[in-house]
C-alpha cells in the first residue's frame, strides 16, 4: 500500500495529549479524506472530587474538536474556575488540579454514564459526537489502568498519582520509576486492535515517550498489535536537540535511565518485532542522530518536525507519512 | 420561660428556602445572644447529573451564611452557569435547574461525603463550618425524603419531582396532590428532636406551608415532638392579602384544597396539641382575619410583617418572638 496513492487511507495514531492533539489536527488538514482513528491515552486519567476526570482523553477532544484553549495547551476555551475556587475555599483537597467550569460537564456527563454502567469507550463516543471531530477517539482501554509515579522524599519511597506529580509537583519530584498500574490485566479498548491491523500506517506523534505512548504500549494487546500489524509503524521525536518540545518528557525520560535525545527515544521504542517502530522521524536538528537510529534497524530521516503553527504542523504530518509509505515501499 | 428574660434562649425554627433565611437572618440581628438551631427542609433535593443538591439547605446555608446572591434569593452571589450551559451543549438533561458554578463545588463535596458514607447532618455542618453561619443548621432527616407533585396532562394523572414542577414548569401545572416519598418511614435528623423539645421557643417564618413546612412536619418523629414541646410554637403567615409574599405556595395550596389567606393556613396547621400551632402571627394587612383565627384555637396578632429589608425582617421577628412570650406567659 502506498498512501499518496490510497484515495481514503486509514490511519492511526496512538497519543497523548496536547502533542497528540496537534498532531492530528495537522493529520486532518493533511489528509481531509483519510479515516483517522485516534487511540488515546487513559493511564493519566484521575477521580478528583467524585468525578472521572481524563486529561488526555479531554486534550484530543477539545483540541480536535476546536474548543480548547489554544494558549494554555489543556482545558477549555473561554474557561472559568468558580467551582474550583470554590472547592478550595471549602479546603477540599486536591487542591492543585486547574478543575474549569466548562470542563467540569463534560466530567459530570462521563461520571454519570459510567455510573449508569456505559464503558469508558462508549461514554467517549457520546462525549465525542457532540464535537464533531471528524476522527474516532478510542480510549486504549476499557479498563482501569494508572500511572503511579515512584518518587523518594525524605529516604523514603512512595508511588503517587501521575497527576500529582505531573501537575502539583511540576514533574520536579526525582522519580525513579513509573508503574501502569492495571495495566498487565487491562484489554484494548472496543476497536483498538482492528484499528492497529487493519491500518494503512500506524503514526506515534510526538507524544511523551514514557508516560503517554509508554502507558499505551503497557497494555499487552496494543503492543502485541503493533508488534505484528502489517501496516509501517512510525513515529516522530518529540524530543529536539537534547530537550523536550513541551511537556516535561526528560524527566520521565530520565526516570527511566533513557538519554533525552532523539536516538535514545528511538532505541528505547527499538525496531520491530522485537519493539513497535519500523521508522523514526527526527528533526532536522538532530539530522547527526540519523545513522545511529538507522544502526538500530529503524528507517529514520530528518526534517521540520516543530509544529509551531498550523502551517509547520502540516509539514511535519506530511513528512511523518512520507516516512510512512518510505516503510511501506521497501515493504 | 420569658424569652425576654433569657440571657440565651434556645430559639428553634423550621425552614424552607429563602423566607425561611431571610427570617432566620432578621432573627439572628435581633437576638445576637440566641442559640438558634434551623431545621432545614430536605424534600426539594434532587439528584442531578449524578450530585445530591439540596436546594433548601444551600439557599439557607449561603443566605445566612453571607454567600446568596441577595436579589436572585437562590444561589450564589457572583454565581456564573458556565458548567450548565455545557452540560446543555451536550443535550444532558434536565436543562431547567440553575446549577451555577460556584454551587457546583458544594454539590460536589456533598456529594463525595455521601458516598463515602456520611450521613447529610455531618456532610451539612462540614459545608457550614466554612460559612460561620452562627447558627446551628440541621436537616430534617438524614433519610431520603423527597416531595412529588401529581399532575395531571392530558388526562392522565402523574407524579413528578418537586423541583420538575416547581423549577421547570413554575408551578403552573395544576397539581392535585404532594406525596413526600419516603417521610413515612424518614427520622427526624440527629439533634432535631431535642431541638424541638428543649427549646425556648419553636418558630415558624413565612416558609411555604406545603412543600416546605408541611414537608418536614410530614416526618412523623418531628410532628409529634411538635405536638408535645413545652416550648411556644408560633408561626408567621407568608400569605398577607391573600397572596404569597414570594414563591408559589398558592398554587400548593390550591391543591390541597386549603384557601390562599392567612387564616386558612393557620386553620390548615391547626391548635396544638392535634394541630402543631399556639399562636399565628399575621401581618397587619390581615388583621381582620384576627377573630376567625382565635376561634380555631390560636393565639393571634397582626404585625408588620413583611420582610423587605434588614430593619422590617428584625421588625417581623421581634413580634414573632412577642407572640412567642405571651404564649408562655399564658402557659
Amino acid at each position: 500500500m502506498h498512501l499518496s496513492n490510497s484515495p481514503d487511507p486509514k490511519l492511526t495514531v496512538l497519543a497523548g495529549g496536547v502533542g497528540g492533539a496537534r498532531f492530528v489536527l495537522a493529520l486532518r488538514a493533511a489528509r481531509p479524506e483519510a479515516r483517522i482513528t485516534v487511540i488515546g491515552n487513559i493511564a493519566d486519567d484521575i477521580w478528583l472530587f467524585g468525578l472521572k476526570v481524563c486529561p488526555d482523553l479531554d486534550t484530543l477532544m477539545y483540541t480536535i474538536g476546536g474548543g480548547a484553549d489554544a494558549e494554555r495547551g489543556w482545558g477549555r476555551a473561554d474557561e472559568t474556575f468558580h467551582a474550583a475556587a470554590e472547592l478550595a475555599a471549602y479546603g477540599a483537597q486536591p487542591d492543585w488540579f486547574g478543575l474549569g467550569d466548562r470542563d467540569l460537564a463534560t466530567h459530570l456527563i462521563r461520571t454519570q454514564m459510567l455510573s449508569a454502567g456505559y464503558p469508558l469507550s462508549q461514554v467517549t463516543a457520546a462525549l465525542c459526537a457532540r464535537w464533531e471531530l471528524g476522527v474516532e477517539l478510542l480510549p486504549a482501554s476499557d479498563d482501569r489502568v494508572e500511572t503511579h509515579v515512584v518518587v523518594e522524599e525524605g529516604g523514603r519511597k512512595r508511588a503517587i498519582h501521575f497527576q500529582e506529580w505531573w501537575v502539583r509537583h511540576r514533574a520536579a519530584l526525582p522519580a525513579s520509576d513509573f508503574v501502569m498500574v492495571g495495566a498487565e490485566s487491562a484489554s484494548p479498548g472496543p476497536g483498538v486492535v482492528a484499528a492497529i491491523e487493519s491500518a494503512d500506517a500506524v503514526l506515534l506523534p510526538p507524544s511523551n515517550p514514557v508516560v503517554s505512548i509508554g502507558a499505551i504500549m503497557a497494555i499487552e494487546g496494543i503492543r502485541d498489535a503493533i508488534r505484528t500489524t502489517r501496516a509501517p509503524v512510525v513515529g516522530m521525536s518529540g524530543i529536539v536537540s537534547g530537550r523536550p518540545l513541551r511537556g516535561m518528557a526528560d524527566a520521565c525520560l530520565n526516570a527511566i535511565g533513557v538519554d533525552v535525545t532523539a536516538a535514545a527515544v528511538a532505541a528505547h521504542y527499538g525496531a520491530r518485532p522485537d519493539g513497535i517502530l519500523d521508522g523514526w522521524l527526527v528533526d532536522e536538528q538532530d539530522a547527526d542522530q540519523v545513522p545511529a537510529i538507522e544502526a538500530a534497524g529503524l528507517l529514520a530521516r530528518a526534517a521540520a518536525t516543530v509544529m509551531s503553527d498550523p502551517a509547520s504542523s502540516v509539514t511535519a504530518a506530511e513528512a511523518l507519512l512520507g516516512l510512512a509509505d518510505e516503510v511501506a515501499r521497501r515493504g
